[in-house]
């Protein structure tokens, strides 16, 4: 496969824009295609079929593009339908943020009490806990649901009394067990970061499944010969469903600089 | 056109119930089919053209079902979509939530000082403001979006002191004014009333445009003879576009009544 094309890494909406922001920094010699399905967005509360479904769509425009690599940057997406994305992918590899962030906790914590956050459907698809179980049975994962955090980081309430309030309500019964890491599982949390860092205190290792994807996609690229000699600039590219507008106010926010154009996608 | 056939009442998702449980009470003999698009919910942050897209299928769908009169149970659909349920109903009497909130808010305001709180697209489409004035062109009308109250709604902290909270940081502005009227410009706000009640205090009647629509529904049927004679006893169906399950759970707390039986239409 030729190592100059683009990463693909898709999301429900504008949340994996933090994957890409991890990206760019760890990996500037590569290009990326961003999917957000944003006419959609979110998936966090809508069932399995669904969100199989509105998967494979994405899954096959992204293989239309090209790209040497997909990254499900989108928890929802990975807890529901990982299985969905490989058995579309053929011979393109698949990195997802729930594997990343998995390894990263399991590899790291000391006391083997690990709390993970997320979005309803990806805390009840228990998919955190499977894949940490699978790397070492001797680990003891605490989850819990978090739904308000996207609409709070949406609103920009970023360090709020309101959002202090909330974090402290849902983190309370994970807090209560011994755990030294937290995983942020959801694309949304690492703009939380400062606020939950003080909300769980200093024993509590923050695991942001951003930069741990882009660590494990460098890894898998140099792995597969794939990573790009830089033969010519990065360029990206993000596609939406809805009109970009939103995208656009609230991506800039995520990716930590400013997007550029932004393709809309009818379906 | 035959008395008995059913109303149909549409929104983005679980809200519009409210309405359907004011027109229960109001209108016990009328039989009802609701649909909510729940696979893709909420509305309330997607583009003009997204919505008016959705709202035509659901438009179509219900026609089919043989209704007798339309209601727009959806705020962001009435204000960003309310020409094209007219145009495709025909002869099919059509009536919505801001039609009705606001001819309720503008016949009782002493002041002529009228708050309106909504989603963001209800408030950006400037709906309420619009009607109002054409209403009544003394009034003022002073608008808040307040994308947290939905789900804050949904997570069920319907008395929680973060929801007081984000009450008492985006009604400010709106207090702020000379107003004696507040429109809750969205289905689930009705659920929050004894928080908004305390919230704004004494001198602030909530108007809420799910009583009030059942008020001109009632009014419109009579009108023009529609109104169920109760040849047969009243029949409620759901349709939903997503598997039933959070619908129902989340449901019977909107609707204040058990659900009953909820079916699901594939697109």
């Amino acid at each position: 496969m030729d190592s100059s094309r683009p990463i693909g890494v898709f999301d429900s909406g504008v949340g994996g824009l933090t994957v890409v922001r991890a990206l760019m920094e760890r990996l500037p010699l590569e290009s990326i295609v961003y999917f957000g399905d944003t006419a959609r967005v979110p998936y966090g509360v809508k069932s399995v079929a669904t969100i199989e479904h509105f998967t494979a769509q994405i899954v096959d425009y992204l293989l239309g593009q090209q790209v040497k690599m997909l990254i499900v940057a989108c928890n929802t997406m990975a807890a529901a339908a990982a299985h969905v994305v490989k058995a579309r992918a053929g011979d393109v590899p698949v990195l997802d943020v729930i594997e990343a962030g998995a390894q990263a906790a399991v590899r790291d914590s000391g006391l083997r009490g690990i709390g993970v956050i997320g979005t309803p459907t990806t805390i009840n698809s228990n998919a955190y806990a499977r894949r940490m179980h699978q790397l070492d049975p001797t680990v003891r994962v605490y989850s819990q649901a978090c739904p308000l955090f996207v609409p709070l980081v949406e609103e920009g309430w970023l360090d709020h009394p309101v959002t202090r309030l909330t974090a402290q309500e849902y983190l309370k019964p994970v807090l209560a067990e011994e755990v030294d890491s937290l995983v942020l599982g959801c694309t949304h949390y690492p703009l939380l970061k400062p606020l939950l860092k003080d909300v769980v205190g200093e024993g509590v290792r923050l695991v942001d499944s951003a930069t741990t994807t882009a660590e494990l996609a460098a890894a898998r690229l140099h792995e597969l010969g794939l990573a790009s000699r830089g033969e010519r600039p990065a360029h990206y590219r993000y596609v939406v469903t809805d009109v970009p507008l939103r995208f656009q106010t609230i991506g800039e926010r995520f990716l930590g600089r400013s997007l550029g154009a932004v393709e809309r996608l009818e379906w």
